[in-house]
């Protein structure tokens, strides 16, 4: 087995289901250790979380992710054990093979062949690892980054091993991700007997009209980098289950997926000057669960697309599609961030696997990436 | 205390909560047996239900009505105990005084007076009582009527007594029914991520203008007996819970209360040409629940008319609002029916009551009436 599978193997077999890291950020730590970096294990209530760091130069090109996996779910349904790896006609098999331990292995394996070949390099190299991407994401990067704003620590640089690839490793590089913006918006009526109507206000009749309005908006176009804002209901409820009840209230749960070209307070306006227009009477409660970001071409984006190029031959495709991920939390200090990692074809699911091979082409990737940017 | 108001008592009570009869029919048909009534008590599964005639002739004049009462939720919200009936400052309270233990007691105390008078009256008198009006409905009228029909047994004319006022006893008098149409729409879209809505399809969207349509349809003026038939949202649901999953279903209920300018066949008809317009993917189930009925101008409407104005003074109005009633199951063999009884303000109500003086008020309205049409 090459060096990456087999850190691969190790973390795997630590069951880091979220927020438990299970250990996996200590063996992490010591090959950084080795490797000459210096660790800073980072705590925040049941979440660990660390920051390393080799060099004391600008610019520091970050390596970011996480160790905590998402739950198997009943493991009987797993045809392969998910904390016991393997591979199988050359797939590995285990939970996080893909989401995202094998990038982690991918990032220490790379680091330590950069490391061996350039030890004097330019600038700083850092790791950014977690234990609660995958749940509530309050105790862990956000943390971590605001430790690092306090004391005017600052990334430059960083690539996130996320599982960006579609079909093969390295095809799709995510360069920003869409800003998430939740709502609870409540539709007041007046109860009553659906034998009665002229005594009650019926909150469904109500937003009906709105919530086809809101549907079917074009709130932008999108732009180079982003597709179209996106308004989905995720969520409707009203009623008391009778049949002769006209309910009194309608709940909807919607959620923007927003592009750069609006912000949150834009749609807030937009979407409440249609509730209004529709005469509704409503409480509304928002969530920014994210801010868009977007990371144009530059050093981190060419070096990436080269090392991809040099290493594939694929020319990678720049995407802003998709959920969010930690970058939200990164971007924001001003840092160039990058999503680069394996195949999502089979993350969050049973049986999660990735090409074995494909876990030493991406440690070739970011060891390349490295080599572009600091060597 | 009067003859009515004494049979009121008894039967208040006797804790009758539906399906229960407690032994309020044999109250009733023990004075009825004693009036010259032949008796035929009529149990389907565990509803009590009472068949009873005097006389072999036609017309029929029934009248018809419950002992069951509604729950009365927790006792202690109430003031007055619900089954210990009393008369404070003029009012009788308990759980049924309203509806329909004050109206059984008027009808029979009213058919004792009137067959004393008259003890060779014209025609028949029936009493059709159930103890299931208040519950599913199963097991009560409907099956009653299915017996006389199958041995073509025909009420001609039939007064319910429901408690059919509004200010005071005899100033409403209900000459029909809307028409009761349910239904269950299940609206299908394709479950997925909202941050990848290009591979779902939302089925809240795709419903929301169809359901705006419906809202604002109007389906018919009604008539000189009808309001406008009315759609009403009841229930409408849809969504995992979580806030980051387009459902894959939206399950929408609703309900028609509708004239006789349309039939049930039209609505539904109609409501689908609209949903399909929309091109929704859809299942649906209806459930009708009850036809429209209307006893125009006639024998009974004229006698109960003469009898509210010669007792009370009041030139009562026809109406044809508010919800179902056993007349559903009866006007459909043919016969006029005719709901008339006491207030209905507090029906179902905690604390549930009517005038005392009301009682005897409606009794000599029974009572007057039978004199108009069989003496």
């Amino acid at each position: 087995m090459t060096p990456t599978l087999q850190l691969a193997f190790d973390l795997i077999a630590r069951r880091s289901v979220t927020p438990d890291d299970d250990g996996c950020q200590q063996l992490m730590m010591d090959r950084l250790a080795a490797a000459g970096f210096n660790n800073e294990p980072l705590r925040f209530e049941e979440v660990d979380n660390f920051w390393s760091r080799r060099g004391n130069e600008a610019p520091v090109v970050c390596f970011a992710g996480h160790t905590d996996v998402v739950p198997t779910g009943p493991e009987a349904n797993w045809n392969h054990a998910p904390f016991i790896p393997q591979i199988v006609d050359g797939l590995l098999y285990g939970r996080g093979a893909a989401d995202m331990k094998g990038s982690l292995a991918a990032m220490v394996v790379a680091v330590e062949n950069f490391v061996a070949k350039h030890p004097d390099h330019k600038g700083s190299i850092a790791f950014l690892i977690t234990s609660d991407e995958e749940g509530p994401a309050k105790n862990g990067t956000v943390k971590v980054v605001e430790t690092l704003e306090a004391r005017n620590e600052k990334i430059d640089m960083c690539i996130v091993g996320e599982p960006s690839s579609t079909n093969q490793t390295g095809d799709v590089v995510k360069n920003g991700r869409r800003g998430s913006l939740g709502c609870v918006l409540k539709v007041k009526g007046i109860q009553g007997h659906v034998a009665y109507p002229h005594l009650a206000k019926n909150p469904v009749h109500l937003a009906a009209p709105a919530l086809a309005e809101l549907a079917a908006e074009e709130w932008d176009q999108g732009n180079e980098f982003f597709p179209a804002t996106s308004f989905q209901i995720s969520n409707i409820n009203a009623g008391t289950g009778a049949t002769n009840v006209i309910p009194g209230e309608c709940e909807v749960v919607f959620n923007f997926r927003f592009s750069t070209e609006l912000t949150a307070e834009i749609l807030q306006e937009r979407t409440e000057a249609i509730l209004n227009k529709h005469g509704l009477e409503y409480d509304i409660d928002w969530n920014l669960s994210g801010q868009p970001f977007l990371t144009s071409r530059g050093a981190l984006v060419e070096a990436s697309v080269q090392a991809i190029k040099e290493v594939t031959g694929i020319d990678t495709e720049l995407s802003t599609a998709g959920g969010t991920s930690d970058g939200r939390f990164i971007a924001p200090t001003g840092a160039q961030v990058l999503e680069l990692g394996p195949c999502n074809a089979t993350i969050h699911k049973v049986d999660e696997h990735i090409k074995a091979d494909d876990l030493d082409i991406l440690t070739t990737i970011y060891e390349r990436t490295l080599e572009l940017l600091l060597a």
